[in-house]
């Protein structure tokens, strides 16, 4: 949404764009204005490919889910003919949303206003008492772009997306196809509101710096060695980098023994559709987030044959990640709302076929995430307390956080390009 | 309240509406911009004469009502020589609110800061410890130009008033003399904040295309053919039409053998002061609104002898809605708060003699318009969320709601004016 | 904070300033604005020397207090070697707040993030894996400028601090000594958000004029001739005028003989740190704030040997007043939260060895400040209300009002030489 002040604050955001310092957080401004808020809406998420939903959720023709970004409101629905379809839940008559539940199931969808109806294809059936040469033809509902990938449904916005994309897909479909994302089933789903800008979401989300200190449900089997390179290891992490070599070398057997990809690919700055794919060996158990590494549903995703196949990370910019593991996947997406308030959904899939106090306990299959989602909360919301201080300098990142300076960095190329 | 950015903003807004399409509704920042909405306070609520209370409210000198129009807080009080006043309540030394209540009865007025004391006509009578040269009659509460007409009591914060309103008094006022409001009391009051812009929320009141589907208790009166051309009708319609058109001859009889005025005056756009009146027939018993179009009370306003009256229908801009009923009467006010935040205030009014429990049943009288005011407030809020998607295209008007066309016209002639 | 717009802003704020009528209140944008509440926290809260805390809320090395000023958060600390620091709570790495509690203990402050540590002088102790070359005394907390004087502690934001404040302290010291802050505990705190602007908090703090009318409590023992010359003085408070001064020559031996100053100096505008301090009598019993006058505490502060001092009263601009009576003292802090919203915080000191419950009593001892607070809260909101009027305008002050123009004045200067 732009403001009637844009064109003037644009220039201070390009200011603000050439003084950033590589290696360095960005300045407060762009945790705190509400002209960044604005910008970052249009340049990021109106132009961007978001993972908006599953295709877990829209199993069969008519299922809806509607979600919000910024001020968009997105219907993805999959239509009559069995294709997912992203429509923007604006009425063409007077501008009323469609459909107001956040999930459910429509034969048509009837604006509740004056009763104009549409197509799960977004055409319009009927408004009734129209002039003369009123055309239907020009009244569906407007299209969104859709791309599903290995049933991750992500949409853009834009009237030109990026088409990097397909390539994007090309690239980690082979590591998500044996999770079949399509064969699986919401469990549970976690909103949070964390009270801070959402690239201080973001940004914590992408170090695990904090990790040892501030999460100890996760590092129950996530390596708190994560960023670090071996000559950066601190001395009291060599136990644990130790276990985590050998935990790596089975994971990559098994990986080898099954043809499933492993090895990370980082293409982060530098490029639009940005994203990061790995999978890595979990601690404990080796098998799930759970608090002791070992299975949290007893049905294994897809065609799975075994449950110690570690975590499958993926990052994509600019606000989702996932961890796919052999028996849940669960993920991760992050929803600005004002400058300093984000909304964190969190949804844990499990088998379709996985029921639930038989397969799957419900507080154990949530529990590690659960925590450190509240963990980040509080961590982001001191953030934004500190930068919010004019004494507030933005301080050197430490090489574990390289990713942090990525997602920065990348960040930045896009305002300026949104600016260009 | 103007702010400091006002003159860059508004060269923005008459480009909005050099671009404003006839027959199509607003474009969104009319909707949701703080600028506009400062703007519409400054050009609309601060300059057009406004309906505010009633005489039955102010019935006795020292009676008062405090009524907030944006910024602005209004006293109406009637003054020790009977006289309906309209003063600032604005302390003239250090801009304290003089009077707290929503109404009440006073002597004089007494700002409780440093006890500086008002007359009832707003004379300053007293001002404690004042330096030698202090003249009291320089500060005096300011005066609002204020106009009643057969009951109604209307203001404008405007140093200089639209004159055309006494021709406007004129013309409404044979059709509310029966009515006799100075007679009445106040039976009941509903405040309302509906979640939208004001505008949507007088869009919503100027047409019934939405009526059929969202209105049930109102629909048992009130005719859903309002707004339809004969050659419009919808089939379905065709048995209603028939009915109106019966009750329609038989109201006409009846006004006429009783000297009074029913046919409709719509002059909304191309003049300042500008409104729509008619009285029209009610379904069902045809007497008032309720759900079987039966009385709500028995007591008969004014001298009338009948209850069969239908109900006399008074629109004037920007933000009043009144039903005139044989046996009450319901008076809507619209008062914007914010941008997406309007309050609308409805009051009930019945012979000053009616009894409650006795002559009317509370719950029987508000029925319809409560209901019917909480289902606007859901349309409203979904229209103000759908519009704010930079996705949402004002869409064509159907026929029937060429009154919404007209309050929108009428809407940007003023901002027009105002920015010219 | 400074906002994008701000250089367009200042020219209207100029314009405004130069508009300014002395003898009168400010214009409604002083009190309404948010371009203003930025500016007077940059140009007012960011520059001047505020009154933060006590020497008896940080006694022991370690112990630690954090004001919010505006966006600004401070630590005030007593170090390891006893002294008394203020630091801002901002962690140099990437800007977490480093302190949440509003007090405590601490050997060193770790930064719950990714574990800075900081020593009690703000010196960084450790940062974990950084890259070769990383230099930790480039990072350690920066400093704030800091006062003590006679137990109240001061800060200054600005890099510049105003440096009259050592004169200010030379003679203010010889009214507070014999009071001996240091040696006083806190018996009770209030925080209390007014809803009005900062400086209405201030002016209404400046003048008593409406202390008769609106203080029961407070006008027990404070005279409500405060601020009138004799000439002005209304007959009916010509008798309490003859008891405050007998009252006066009392106070004035008792003072003569123990060699304490009490004569009023008031050197508000056209100074930078400006400041009122004078010790006064009460009325009633004329020994402390209580309804009756007499002692709320039973021991005596300092090394007083009488309780029969009055009240020694101080202002400090632009935020802060404070009255020392034998028995306690009572400080008041105000806050800006939002143009509309304003923290009065309020502190009672007793004798460090007094005991609740047997030397005083919570409640009568703040009986008449937590009354008095309310009411002014109460009476700020309602002149918010009222200068949010575009019918507002500034009105004159009575001549018991000249502290209040000389707040504004000096307020006015403030803003000039920060423009300049």
């Amino acid at each position: 949404m732009t403001t009637f002040a844009e064109r003037e604050t644009t220039t201070d955001v390009r200011a603000l764009l050439d003084r950033r310092v590589p290696g360095r957080p960005l300045e407060a401004p762009f945790y705190l204005s509400q002209e960044v808020h604005d910008l970052d809406v249009a340049a990021v998420f109106g132009r961007q490919w978001l993972y908006v939903t599953t295709e877990a959720e829209v199993k069969h023709p008519g299922d809806y889910v509607t979600v919000e970004v910024g001020p968009w409101s997105v219907i993805v629905v999959r239509d009559d003919d069995g294709q997912v379809r992203a429509l923007h839940n604006v009425c063409r008559h007077r501008g009323s949303r469609v459909l107001h539940e956040e999930r459910g199931s429509v034969g048509t969808m009837v604006c509740g206003y004056h009763q104009w109806t549409y197509a799960t294809d977004g055409t319009l059936l009927h408004a009734g008492e129209q002039a003369p040469g009123f055309d239907p033809s020009c009244f569906g509902l407007k299209q969104v772009a859709v791309r599903v990938v290995e049933g991750l449904v992500l949409v853009c916005l834009a009237p030109d997306p990026p088409d990097d994309v397909d390539d994007v897909i090309g690239r980690i479909a082979p590591y998500l196809a044996p999770h079949q994302l399509c064969r699986t089933k919401v469990a549970a789903r976690e909103d949070l509101v964390e009270h801070g800008n959402w690239k201080l979401v973001m940004e914590n989300n992408r170090e695990c710096y904090h990790c040892e200190a501030g999460h100890p449900e996760l590092t129950c089997t996530f390596f708190p060695t994560y960023g670090y390179s071996i000559d950066e290891l601190p001395d009291r992490l060599l136990p644990v980098h130790a276990r985590y070599l050998r935990a790596e070398r089975e994971l990559e057997r098994a990986c080898d023994e099954r043809g499933m990809p492993y090895a990370a690919i980082e293409e982060i700055s530098g490029r639009t559709t940005a994203f990061r794919v790995q999978r890595e060996a979990l601690d404990g158990a080796g098998e799930s987030y759970t608090t002791d590494g070992a299975r949290a549903s007893t049905k294994l995703l897809g065609d799975l044959d075994v449950f110690k196949l570690g975590r499958l990370s993926l990052h994509l910019q600019p606000n989702a990640w996932f961890h796919f593991l052999a028996d849940h996947a669960v993920l991760f997406q992050v929803l600005p709302l004002a400058p300093d308030r984000t909304l964190v959904r969190t949804t844990w899939l499990v088998h379709e076929d996985a029921v639930e106090g038989v397969d799957y306990d419900l507080d154990r299959l949530t529990e590690v995430w659960h925590h450190t989602n509240a963990q980040d909360g509080t961590l982001v919301a001191r953030a934004q307390a500190g930068v919010a201080s004019p004494a507030y300098e933005p301080g050197p990142y430490a090489p574990n956080e390289y990713q942090v300076d990525g997602f920065v960095t990348w960040y930045v190329e896009r305002l300026r390009e949104h600016l260009a």
